[in-house]
């Protein structure tokens, strides 16, 4: 089945103490989706500007990404800068120029409207929630997020939190969202606002799933060497939605290996700059390294 | 098997932002004993003032701790006093006072020497490596330590390194001895000094094995409530030898179950002030955390 994701698509410049690359394809919508092309196909709606590379349409397209939901306006596409310090764990944003996302409008095309699941990737919560109110009936829908929408939009997201199946965030964005140190007493609390299933992301100490049928503790793929984590949060939930849409059986049958191909995927994305890496990996690789992850963690 | 602990034996005066509890039975020994007298005999060395309350004594010999190898000396028991922050990764030490420790010298009774599994919880590496010099062909060697001893006693930690089967530092020590952000990188360092077996442990987010197998992800028991987290390391890595010199088999088919058990006695010592919760717990309860660990890492 097919995965529907929204989100940004961007060019970004990054910065770090050894590199730097100006204008790679980024956003959240553009990792997500490479991310989940590994597993079936996928929808993508976003927005970009007239002086979006044609490389990058090629690219989405050698992926077999579907672009029927990728408006091309008139304007210069959304550029993100930043600079990560030697601790990669520190970044700070040097420019955010919107360009054609100040005014976009995600619209989904009629063959759209049908996909069983979704992925509201990073954007600001009342667009994806206009995405979802022209689905039909999607079988799972999952929502990203991050610190700046908790700062300037925590009633929009509330909102769109009570509508979703599943909701991931980062631990620190789970302190701030819930006041609570403890994640799994953040947990608790966000299902009380509507999730069955909530994912924390703990960056390369790995994720934590609550779930109607339990925990699962998603260990990272150790990296020897993380070139740039830009766009490694966004691979991971990608990761998941693709393998979840392609696999069979139950989400809860399936949600724990789909997070586990999600946490490989954003492995790589780590491994390169922007999503250099992440395209010239194949499927075989994925799978390799997943089963790595299997020997590492059997007990 | 037995396992022989050496290590430190003291008095915990602990403050949290919610409790004060003064001069409980604390230190790496007591930690590490206890935590291991879930699956079978300890010896265990170390030494005490003439203040050392009978309570503690008889509450190792409830464990079936051997006492054989504990001195009672003229003088004051060991006294440390430390403060905890609202988060509790924060901790500062309030008071030293040494005590009988100033002038310790670990010897080993006789029946001591032959001890198969020898555990050199934390104290100065120079009292460490005296009393491996005092044992006959063991084993099993590991040596845990802290960044004080990196910090003041470097040359004598390397050179005790050197002579051990296993060592088990935290993340930030493993930083601070190698100059590498990055644990992988870290660990590779490591092994070069000597020891087959290397774990980094990450807190709340487990800890990571390096052995001629291969990696081992370990994760920490998730809690919802940290009560104080003081002797934590020592418990898990208590555990995890106490496991190992039970379990029938090579150290290769069994450290990974060694590790789940001493993360699970750890988990019990975080939810009660020194080993006030651990000394309350079961085999029975151990084994349902073991249990539930595997259930929620599984995939």
């Amino acid at each position: 089945m097919s995965v529907l994701i929204v989100g940004s698509t961007a060019l970004d410049s990054i910065k770090t103490p050894t590199q730097e690359n100006p204008k790679l394809l980024g956003g959240s919508a553009s990792h997500a989706a490479v991310a989940a092309s590994f597993f079936g196909p996928v929808k993508m709606v976003g927005v970009v500007g007239e002086d979006f590379p044609k490389k990058y349409v090629q690219l989405y397209k050698k992926h077999d990404i579907d672009l029927a939901g990728l408006q091309i306006k008139p304007g210069k596409t959304f550029h993100w800068s930043g600079e990560y310090e030697v601790n990669m764990n520190n970044r700070r944003t040097l420019l955010t120029e919107l360009g054609v996302f100040e005014t976009f409008s995600p619209e989904l095309p009629k063959a759209y409207q049908s996909s069983p699941f979704v992925l509201l990737a990073n954007i600001a919560p009342a667009l994806q929630e206009h995405v979802l109110n022209q689905m039909q009936r999607p079988k799972f829908v999952v929502a990203d997020t991050m610190d700046l929408w908790l700062n300037i939009a925590l009633p929009d997201l509330i909102k769109l939190i009570k509508r979703v199946d599943g909701f991931v965030l980062n631990d620190s964005e789970a302190q701030q969202l819930t006041g609570e140190d403890n994640i799994f007493t953040a947990l608790k609390k966000i299902h009380k606002i509507g999730p069955k299933y909530v994912i924390i992301k703990k960056g390369s100490h790995g994720s934590i799933l609550s779930s109607p049928k339990g925990f699962f503790i998603c260990p990272a793929y150790p990296l020897q060497s993380v070139v740039d984590p830009t766009g490694a949060g966004d691979s991971f939930v990608g990761g998941m939605m693709g393998y979840l849409a392609s696999a069979k059986g139950s989400i809860d049958a399936n949600i724990r290996r789909a997070m586990i191909h999600g946490s490989v995927v954003a492995s790589f994305c780590c491994e390169g700059f922007g999503l250099n890496r992440t395209t010239k990996v194949t499927l075989a690789h994925v799978k390799q390294r997943v089963k790595e992850l299997k020997q590492w963690t059997r007990f």
